[in-house]
């Protein structure tokens, strides 16, 4: 069986990465990638990487209206553009959101593959969910889900590797002199990813999120997302663990650790780890989750999303090991 | 005039960066330096970098009962060794502890020398913030003093590089190949910083500071620390500026910025960068506070502190902007 | 088909890689781990990415006669220990040795796969190349062999991310702070890799490698290696980059650019990049390679040769790309 | 003694240095700052960390014929637009082109103050030397002027930092991502360099240049260059390090030493470090030397070039120790 897959996008982190993983995909074929900066280039000369039978791929212009036949696209394109471009591809390419722009739309599932793979299989049109939320949520869904935390109140301090950002290009804000060995929040009280967050909170836990802080943070690496998420609750540390591991029973990409989560676990990986830390006495509980901000943060889960789509196996061509040290 | 200034603890990060600012600083000589793991070598061995006035200075076997004349020494000592170490010192020098030991102990000023500097000149015994606190407490000050913030149930989520976790030696847990590109929190809900913090913000604002919550990360790079401080409180962006601007008019070392601080800005100075923002109806200000670990979380406060123990200006010797890019 | 692996020196980074590249390798199972620093815990503890079936393995403490029943063997031990190690290892199981010993010992096929894949088809004992002969040798081996420049007079100039410098555990000058931000020569005139590219040379071209310079480079990254290489010839790029071309046609892991080779276009994968830039007029012939000192420097060659010994096509569980950025 | 400065190219990073040194030099004052991207900002909110006499200076847009009074003149401008920007700024003031357009430039000195200070001290117009030039005529200048090594066939095999390559703007190779955990050589056999140096090593020698190779290389940090230069000479080592000691006698800011230097060494300081090491049978000697690309690969060495330009001590403003760790 070969699946017929475009990337549209393939310039920024997130279409590389995508494009990574389908060219050791067993049944995805790239026959299709597009790209504002690069089109007309081939793909051995964006990506000295790429296998023999993937150097020659031209890169083109997107254009739905030109489009080979497809039986999946992801697509990663800037904030903004993705409901446009993706409006007239034909209804029945299966296509992945890896942007924000579909999240919560009518008519698109929200691809939290570890926690609703039901609502994905078979669907086709499917958003990933941004990279701070898949850290959030995969840390918060057990305790939400089996109500060991309050939904409302939640501090979330994210941090994130500068790929996070999306291929900079021309803001020096992420030139390398300007950005090594620095680490500074930023989008203080009014993150775009704060809408997805409280929607997936209520649906997970019933109650609102009222009251839900986000605060992303830039730190000094290429991948890696942690979010350090305060909560109130009465469980104990020992409670959240077991929530969280029958909750994650079976599934084969969350992890649930004693030690609290280091980024460099799920480094070139589609895996998400979770800990907690609570105090009852204080009605506190420190949820972590981390991810790739590539990886389950966005072209990872999007393989994964798009395997469930296609009624593969999730875990198809996504077996790789984190890549430590 | 000349100071004869002592380092003991001059193998590790905050005893090296001592010396580093001793050697430029007009009126303190330092004719004496004692480490474990260096003694009976040259200081110019041990830093290449040191001027020609310093080269031969060999690094003595820390005993307190064979001191040279000393008007003044700092002590950066493993944590638990410095009570020991200095309790011999004789009572007419000035000691500057940069480790933990002597914090909020009989005695010893408390050295948050830009909020409590009149506590500082003339003492003979000052305690050293740790580096965590110097943000916090930095940026948290203005607002506890003019009670925009309520002292209870205050989280501080911390980020330092890591040579803030001083001279690891054979903790491979800051190898360079395990530690680069990886983040993680550590030291969960029992940090050794939050007694002096909460002391402090007691002392602060005159309420208790119950339900605080510390949770320190290790960041992939060298220096800075930052602390985001989540709180409860009814003010505006604007008034938590404006306290801060007022509460350190004059003051040389803090800075009060309407952008969030960047670790980079203050990095190889004893600055402090400090910021809020505010979002009065849902009862919550964010306070950010940006320090050097090794600058004013280590060396460049206790430098500081040595001038006001020393009747000098507290800026002698610490004019140096920060080192940028 | 399942071939039962072992890998001894498990705590290494080497080790570590080979575990990664094995753990999805189709036909290799990983039966047996042994490593000296972590004896008796589990797999998942040292390794918490490692999937459900690896989970479990008990790492041992190395005794090679009480080995399971293994098919092949990985050892990557500190230098001047696998000759020991191994020499009573039952001569049914293959060995690849990851580690100097055996290079050049009688018994033992040079592992240079992508130049002498026939001579290690079917062999049983297998010394693989150090990190900077497989990027040096791999770049100069198309001009040596076709003549294009003299084997005498070569000058190497290596750099190597710091994971090339082994797990060093009690060695601060590895510390994360002391290493970070910093670039230094080390092994100046006399490294231990230099003995295997003199022969090699000679082998590839029949001349005398006399007058080869070697000086590595300890760089702040935690993987890759450039090697760039001023030797003696009156070729022209062009034809530098033909001869490598036809040399390596046909080979899967070598890739010959006209840019300037990237380190980071090899990390996680077990490719080699190769270039050149030639002044016929100066009788300049500059090479160069790049490896991922993990990869094509250590465990990615290493499986290379397993399944070449094996004989299984030499890509087999190696088709991943590198991960990029 | 007040001596009123002017940077232009403030924007840049060898323009922010100097800025940095000139504002706690006692005697140079910035009365005025130009910079193409920034004019009409202050110079506090560009640079943050400045002290309370210097935010409010406005960075003007660069016109020669409206400078206010000045005695000096810092030149920090893009290659090839500084002869146009200088030719009519008035005679009376002193300039320190930090950029290459005036190196050999007839009625410019060529800074390159630790061999030649002689030649800089009153003189009015003074090229800095570049970065790369810097570290490596440093360490070659000493075997140059005694005769140790032959003027021919030097190969400079040269590592910088990123900030070396300039304020990267809308350039995405210098973009975080792409950038980090990366190295690579650029620049082969041609770079812009080479013919300062080659007039230098004939000046210092007698002797010709020919043969001359010099290959730059990006390394993954922010500051520092390294130069491993292969010679050929019949010395020993004793012999160099002798002739460099003796050579840099009583100069302040040359540094010889046994061990190989590191470039963290010198950061954030206008420090040379140069070692050597020699195979007098294989007629080699390797050279090498470090510096910080901002420090004595520019403002450093300019300040230190403006401090004999107006007859000061050469180490005044300059004795700040290297920033460690």
């Amino acid at each position: 069986m070969s699946i017929r897959v475009g990337i549209v996008g393939i310039s920024g982190f997130g279409g590389g990465e995508a494009m990574r993983l389908i060219a050791s995909h067993p049944f995805f074929e790239l026959v299709y990638a597009a790209g504002d900066g690069s089109a007309g280039s081939r793909l051995g000369d964006r990506f000295p990487g790429v296998p023999a039978k993937l150097t020659e791929l031209v890169i083109e212009q997107w254009d739905p209206m030109t489009l080979p036949r497809l039986d999946l696209l992801f697509a990663s394109l800037p904030t903004g553009t993705s409901a446009e471009a993706l409006a007239r591809v034909p209804g029945a390419v299966k296509i992945v959101d890896v942007g924000g722009d579909h999240r919560y739309v009518e008519g698109w599932a929200y691809g939290l593959a570890d926690v609703w793979p039901s609502q994905i299989e078979g669907h086709t049109r499917v958003a990933n969910p941004g990279c701070f939320p898949a850290a959030t949520l995969t840390a918060l869904a057990p305790l939400l889900a089996s109500k060991l935390i309050e939904p409302g109140n939640i501090v979330v301090d994210a941090k994130t590797g500068i790929s996070g950002a999306g291929r900079g290009g021309a803001d020096s804000r992420f030139g390398y002199a300007e950005s090594n060995e620095n680490l500074l929040p930023y989008g203080l009280l009014k993150h775009v990813h704060m809408p997805e967050m409280a929607k997936t909170i209520g649906r997970l836990n019933g109650g609102s999120a009222a009251g839900l802080v986000f605060t992303p943070h830039l730190v000094p690496m290429t991948r890696g997302v942690l979010a350090t998420i305060y909560c109130r609750g009465r469980a104990t540390t020992g409670q959240c663990l077991d929530a969280a591991r029958h909750f994650y029973a079976g599934r084969a990409f969350v992890r649930v650790t004693e030690k609290p989560p280091q980024t460099k676990w799920a480094t070139g990986s589609n895996l998400a780890f979770v800990s907690y830390a609570a105090d009852p006495e204080r009605n506190l509980v420190i949820a972590m989750g981390v991810v790739d901000n590539l990886g389950k943060g966005a072209a990872g889960q999007a393989v994964q999303n798009a395997n469930l789509m296609c009624g593969l196996p999730e875990t198809t061509g996504l077996d790789g090991l984190p890549v430590w040290p």
